[in-house]
């Protein structure tokens, strides 16, 4: 893979440009408001997210410039669910990716609020025409985008990680959580291709499989980077969930275990992309640099 | 107005029917959020924006089941706004519709994801088929409201709200602040009859000057009960504006004026409608009615 993660990097360009136009600097009173959204999107940040949503699109040979607004709006997605898993009522950390989370630089109520902005500001982009010429399509984004993210999906895994502190939590309820808390919107990035692309019911399924299997091998290995990461490497603190004793691939199955089923994980995902020629190979690649990264 | 307000009592009716519907109790783990989630929208509450979306509806004789799916996405996000505005970090208010807020009742972070997971349904809802057959209606309601409701609509409004508690607002920055609070999903509201009925320009534009005045008319009132309101009625404390000291139209213009201002918006709302015919009676009676209401 040795044009991993400079992919990476370069998807990640993409996405600040995007970021860029679809929030610039306001200025007059609401300006701090922006501020904050601004410094909860930019920079920073791995973007796998859209870096998913690009290369799942390329496949079918989608415009760039739709893609990119579906991933950015994805990305809002993920950082308004870290601004407000940052606050001190949920997970309370003062570092994101290397900076201030955004309640430490603004205040708890300017980053309840950026939250709110940036995640009705994802579904405005996806509802507009701009994002792709045919209104079903914008819908099927719009509906999925929610479905995932939702009281079925994302927020409800949330729910479920602040209880996983309290109780005791075993491989198969931390399984459904991370579907729920993670797993939900790998699988959307990956779909949305497909959506944007209008491919069959096999592409979609096939790439749905494939998040599926990622987003997982996602989840162990930051398990293990939790356990073994290093927190300047990573721009947050490590150790986390050890502290908050908090039930973790890693606490139950043990780091060796862990590894070994990520591994696992991620041929699965790669199995899955069998129908797809080498336009599939940057997910392919995406496989194999999950179980590499250090951050 | 011998049917006011007998008709908000069956359009609240018809919308927690539909809520009760789209907010099932959830058996597992999960069970907490769908429980805040019901708490935040079901019962109580005038259900004034329900209200507005099902009888600007009724005007362009749109099926009732598509106009309270939307009307319900609404109240989803005008709860959810009352779920975080009530948390500590913001207004910090224990009590709501003469329950406990949802932070009392549940806890800090249980509220946080019940508003975030309103807000999230809301847009799951628009998107979905059963709003209505054409997916260009759908992609225009979500994209409405995202507008209405995002950074430059109610969010944005709301941290002027926090701004205006700590610096001076002249009636000029209140009115903006209310425009942006409360204003543009007053206006999404009534708007949203003329594109689910697909209705012209014109109409529209009638509606979308209806619930421009209707909104400031509504909001000034709103000043005057926190002054003049009784708590037991309202279900919520009296008085906060001035204890917090911030600028209202009633602190700004005194009650007298404010009155009288708020009796000339409803005269201007009424008179956009001369281009309807009986059938938007129902807005002409809640222009009087919030003139007249107690809670």
């Amino acid at each position: 893979m040795p044009f991993f993660p400079e992919e990476l990097t370069e998807s990640a360009q993409i996405i600040n440009e995007v970021i860029e136009q679809l929030i610039p600097q306001t200025p007059g009173e609401e300006s701090k408001l922006f501020d904050a959204m601004r410094h909860s999107s930019l920079d920073g940040g791995k973007r796998l997210r859209p870096f998913l949503v690009l290369s799942s699109a390329a496949i079918f040979g989608v415009e760039r410039e739709f893609a990119a607004r579906v991933a950015a709006a994805v990305e809002f997605v993920h950082c308004y669910s870290l601004v407000h898993d940052d606050l001190p009522a949920m997970d309370d950390s003062p570092l994101r990716r290397g900076k201030p989370s955004t309640h430490k630089k603004y205040d708890e109520a300017t980053a309840i609020l950026a939250g709110d902005a940036l995640l009705t500001l994802a579904f405005e982009i996806l509802a507009q025409r701009e994002t792709h010429p045919e209104s079903s399509v914008r819908c099927e984004l719009v509906r999925a985008l929610a479905e995932a993210s939702g009281g079925r999906g994302m927020v409800g895994g949330q729910l479920l990680d602040l209880i996983a502190e309290k109780e005791e939590f075993d491989v198969g309820a931390i399984t459904r959580l991370q579907r729920l808390k993670t797993g939900k919107i790998m699988i959307f990035c990956c779909e949305a291709g497909a959506i944007i692309g209008r491919a069959g019911q096999r592409s979609r399924h096939a790439l749905h499989s494939y998040g599926q299997a990622l987003g997982l091998a996602f989840q162990v290995t930051d398990d293990l980077l939790d356990v073994e990461g290093d927190q300047d490497e990573m721009g947050k603190p490590a150790n986390q969930d050890t502290k908050r004793k908090k039930a973790t691939f890693v606490s139950v199955l043990g780091a060796g275990k862990a590894r070994e089923q990520a591994g696992m994980l991620a041929n699965q995902a790669i199995k899955h992309l069998e129908i797809f020629d080498k336009k599939a190979d940057p997910l392919r690649d995406m496989a194999h640099y999950i179980l590499e990264r250090r951050v």
